[in-house]
C-alpha cells in the first residue's frame, strides 16, 4: 500500500469534518445577497489549500465571484496539469422539500446530506487532500499540478474567458482534469467524451399597464399569458422537436463511435423513469434516450410566472407573463447564434398587442467532445480499471462545464473529467448528498491518477 | 328641496367619517387570515343600520363569512324590495404598488382612496344613509325595504345557496336593487340589463418527483410547463376564439335589441386602449369590442406558475406546473357544464407522461339577464333622466355579481343594478378609489329610486 494511502485512511474524520465545514457556507453564487459568502468559501478553499502543502496559494479576483488558485511544480520533465472544480453552489429552493436545512450538512448512512455536497464541493475537495495525503508522506507529486477552482460555474462562469485571457501564463498546461462531472454508478465508472453547451433567455411580456379585472376587459384585449403559451408551444413539434428555424443547422451527426459507445450501455427504461418518478420517456424521434441526452440538443423552460398565483381565486386580466429557457447545446452549435436564432423566432411569432423584451441569460456554455485515445482518457480508463476492477463505459454527459469548452478555445488543451458524484445525488434540487464511500474512493483514485499520467 | 336632502347635505362630514371607518377594516374575504376582519366589518354595518333607523338589525352566520339583514316595513300596500351590497373586499397585492396603505383611507381632489372604496363599501353604506335621512326627517319609506349584505361576494358567494334556501321568506320581495355594480361615466348613466356568469378551474401538472438538472434529464423527458403551454395554447383558437368542445353550444345569439343598445354607445378604440395601456384590441372575430366584453363568453388564464421564477439562472427540468383559469359566462350556459367540457379538453390533451389534476374554484355565478321593460328598469330610467338630465344608455356589465342569478333561481325575482362607481376606479386593482361626487349623487339618487318605485 502507498504511504499516502495510510495517510488517507488515518485522516478520514479529519476530512469529513473539512468537508462539513466547507459546506456550511451558503456560497449561492446566482442570488447577490450570499455575494460574501462566495468570497468566504473562497478564503476557506485557499486556506485549507495551505494547510495542505500547495505553493503559491492566492485567491484572484475577477469581475464577479473570485478564483483560488495554488500549485505544485516540482517535476521539470513531466507534464503539467490544471486540476478544475468550484466552491459556488445552485440555489436552494424549494428550501421547504428539504429533510434538513441545507447549509447545516447531515451525516447518515455513509452520505453527507447539503447542497453543494455532490456539485462540487465534495468532489473538488478531493484532489486538494491526495495532495495534502501525498506531500505529509515525505513525497512529492509525480507530476505538476496546478489548482484552478472558480466561484461561478452555477451561473455559467461569465467572467472567465477574460479573466484567462489576462492570465494565459498561469493556464498554461497540457491538460486539464475537471474534479466537477460524474460516474456512472457505484460500482461502474465512465469516461466522459463531451458535454453539452449552455445558452438561454429570459421572455417578458407585457399587456396592459397593470392587472384588469377579468370581466370588465376579458375578451377585449390579448391576455399576455395566452400570448406566452403560444409562444412558448411554437418553440417545440409535438414530438418534442424543437421548432425554432435553423436550431438544428449546425448539429454533427452521430458518428459510428458514439453510437457504439451509447450501444454497450445498460439501458432499463423502467428503471431509468422509476428513479424519477417519471411517468414515461419523452422526446425527439429517431433517438435512443441517451442520444437525446447527450448528443442531441434541447431547448427547456426552466420557469415561468404571470398574474395571480396564491390561495384562492382572483379573476385579473394579468399585465405580464414571463419565461425563462435554456438550451443544451451540441457540436457545432454556437451559444450566441442559438439565443440570436431564437430571438428572431420570438418576434415571428409574438403579436403586436403585447410587448415583448428578450434578454440573453449571462450563462453560457459552448459544447465540447475530446478525442476517445487523448492521453487523459487513458490515464483515466487504468485508474477506473484498477479501482473498480471493471471496464469503464464511454459516456457523455448531458450537463454543461462552461470551462471544458473555454479551455479548448482559449488554451489549446483539453478537459478530462473525473469525479465522483452520482446522478441520483439530487443535484440541483432538494436533498442533495454525495456518498462518502465514493469521497474515499475518489481520494485514492486522484493518487492513482497523478502517477498514471505521470508513467505516460 | 325634499326634507331628506337638506338632511344628506347637513351630514356630509359626518357620513365621510362613517364610510372612512368602513374602510379601515381589512375585509379581505378570501385570505382566512382576515376572517375576523370580514365579521367586523359585519359588525359595523349593523350598528350603522341601528343609527339609521332601520329595524330588525341581525348578523346571521353563514358556513362561511356571516351576512347582515334588517328592514323597514311599514308600506302594506306597496312592493318589497331587497337592496343588496356586500362589505367584504378583494386582496390589496400587489400592495408596494399603492400610494397609500390599502386600509388607510386618504381622500384628496374629491375622491377616497382605500380598498373597497368603489366595490363595494362606498356605494352598499349609500342606501342606508338616505334611509337614515328620510327616517330622521320626519319620514317613513315610501316602500318596503329589505337590506341585505353580504361578506364573501369576491370569493363567488359559495355560502349563499344554501344561505338563501334556508331563509326564503327572510328574502321575499318583488324584486332586487344592487347597490353593487356601476355607472357608465361622470356624466352618464347606464340601465345595466345583464352580467356574466363565471366559473374557473385550477390546473396542476407534475412530471418527476422533484425538480431535475436540465442537463442530465432534458430531453429524454417530458417538461410539465411544455406540457401546460400546449395545454393552455389549446383552449384558445389563434383568433381568441375557446376552442373547447361545445363551449358556445348554449351560448344565445346577440338580440337586435342587444346589438342596438351597443351601437348606441360612442366607442372610441384609442381611448379606450389608452385607458389600460393595452397596444390594441383583440379577440373573437365578428364581434364589436362590447359584444365580446359582455354578450360573449371568455376563458382567462389568470395565473400560470412553475419551475424557478427568482433572479438570475437555475437550469431545472421543473417538477410541476400550474395555472388558475376562469370563464365568464353568458345567457344559457351552465357554470358546471362549462367546468365539465373545460375537465373533458384537458383529459383529451394531456400527454400520458405528465400527471393533470383539475379542480373547479368555488366561485360560481350563473348569466343574467333582465327584460329590459323590467319596472325596476323603467323606475332607474327616470332617476337617471332626473339626476343627469340625460338618457342612459341600456348596457352590460363583463363582470359577475353571483346573487343577480341566485335571487332570479331561488326567488324568481330580477336584481337591478343601482350603483354609482365608475370603470376607472382601479377595482381588484391598486390605488382604488370612489369619486365623492358620485358618493353625493348616489345619496340623492336613492331617495328618488324609493319614491318612483312607490309610485308605479
Amino acid at each position: 500500500m502507498h504511504q499516502w494511502q495510510a495517510y488517507l485512511d488515518d485522516h478520514q474524520d479529519e476530512f469529513l469534518n473539512d468537508l462539513r465545514t466547507f459546506l456550511s457556507i451558503p456560497s449561492v453564487s446566482s442570488l447577490s445577497r450570499h455575494r460574501n459568502d462566495v468570497q468566504q468559501a473562497a478564503d476557506w478553499v485557499a486556506t485549507r489549500m495551505e494547510k495542505a502543502g500547495i505553493e503559491a496559494v492566492r485567491v484572484l479576483a475577477t469581475h464577479g465571484h473570485p478564483v483560488v488558485y495554488g500549485h505544485c511544480l516540482q517535476q521539470p520533465d513531466k507534464p503539467t496539469i490544471v486540476i478544475y472544480g468550484h466552491f459556488d453552489t445552485q440555489p436552494v429552493d424549494p428550501v421547504e422539500e428539504w429533510t434538513h436545512p441545507p447549509f447545516d450538512p447531515v451525516v447518515t448512512e455513509d452520505r453527507i446530506y447539503a447542497r453543494g455536497a455532490s456539485d462540487d464541493k465534495g468532489n473538488m475537495l478531493i484532489p486538494i487532500l491526495t495532495t495534502e495525503a501525498i506531500l505529509k508522506t515525505g513525497g512529492k507529486l509525480p507530476i505538476n499540478v496546478k489548482f484552478f477552482f472558480e466561484g461561478q460555474e452555477e451561473i455559467g462562469s461569465p467572467d472567465l474567458p477574460a479573466f484567462m485571457d489576462d492570465h494565459k501564463a498561469l493556464f498554461a498546461c497540457d491538460m486539464v482534469i475537471s474534479a466537477d462531472g460524474g460516474q456512472w454508478g457505484e460500482d461502474q465508472p465512465s469516461v466522459i467524451m463531451g458535454l453539452r453547451g449552455l445558452c438561454g433567455v429570459q421572455i417578458d411580456i407585457t399587456g396592459a399597464d397593470s392587472d384588469l379585472h377579468s370581466g370588465t376587459y376579458g375578451g377585449t384585449i390579448m391576455n399576455p399569458i395566452h400570448a406566452l403559451c403560444r409562444l412558448l408551444s411554437s418553440l417545440h413539434q409535438s414530438d418534442g422537436r424543437v421548432a425554432v428555424h435553423g436550431f438544428y443547422d449546425d448539429v454533427l451527426p452521430v458518428t459510428d463511435a458514439q453510437g457504439r459507445h451509447i450501444s454497450a450501455i445498460e439501458f432499463d427504461e423502467r428503471q431509468y423513469c422509476d428513479a424519477i418518478g417519471a411517468g414515461g420517456l419523452f422526446g425527439e424521434k429517431g433517438y435512443s434516450t441517451y442520444e437525446r441526452a447527450w448528443v442531441r440538443p434541447t431547448l427547456e423552460v426552466n420557469g415561468i410566472w404571470g398574474g395571480f398565483q396564491e390561495e384562492g381565486t382572483k379573476t385579473v386580466l394579468p399585465s405580464q407573463a414571463h419565461a425563462k429557457i435554456t438550451c443544451r447545446l451540441v457540436p457545432n452549435q454556437d451559444p450566441d447564434q442559438i439565443v440570436d436564432l431564437i430571438h428572431t423566432h420570438i418576434n415571428k411569432y409574438m403579436p403586436d398587442e403585447v410587448q415583448v423584451s428578450v434578454t440573453p441569460i449571462k450563462s453560457k456554455a459552448l459544447p465540447y467532445l475530446v478525442p476517445e485515445d487523448h492521453p487523459g482518457n487513458r490515464a483515466v480508463a487504468s485508474v477506473y480499471r484498477q479501482i473498480y476492477s471493471k471496464s469503464p463505459y464511454y459516456a457523455q454527459m448531458g450537463g454543461s462545464v462552461p470551462i471544458c469548452g473555454l479551455f479548448l478555445e482559449k488554451m489549446k488543451v483539453y478537459t478530462i473529467v473525473f469525479a465522483f458524484g452520482l446522478n441520483d445525488e439530487n443535484i440541483h434540487a432538494p436533498d442533495e448528498f454525495f456518498r462518502l464511500g465514493n469521497f474515499r474512493k475518489g481520494l485514492t483514485a486522484y493518487g492513482l491518477l497523478f502517477e498514471s499520467l505521470a508513467g505516460q
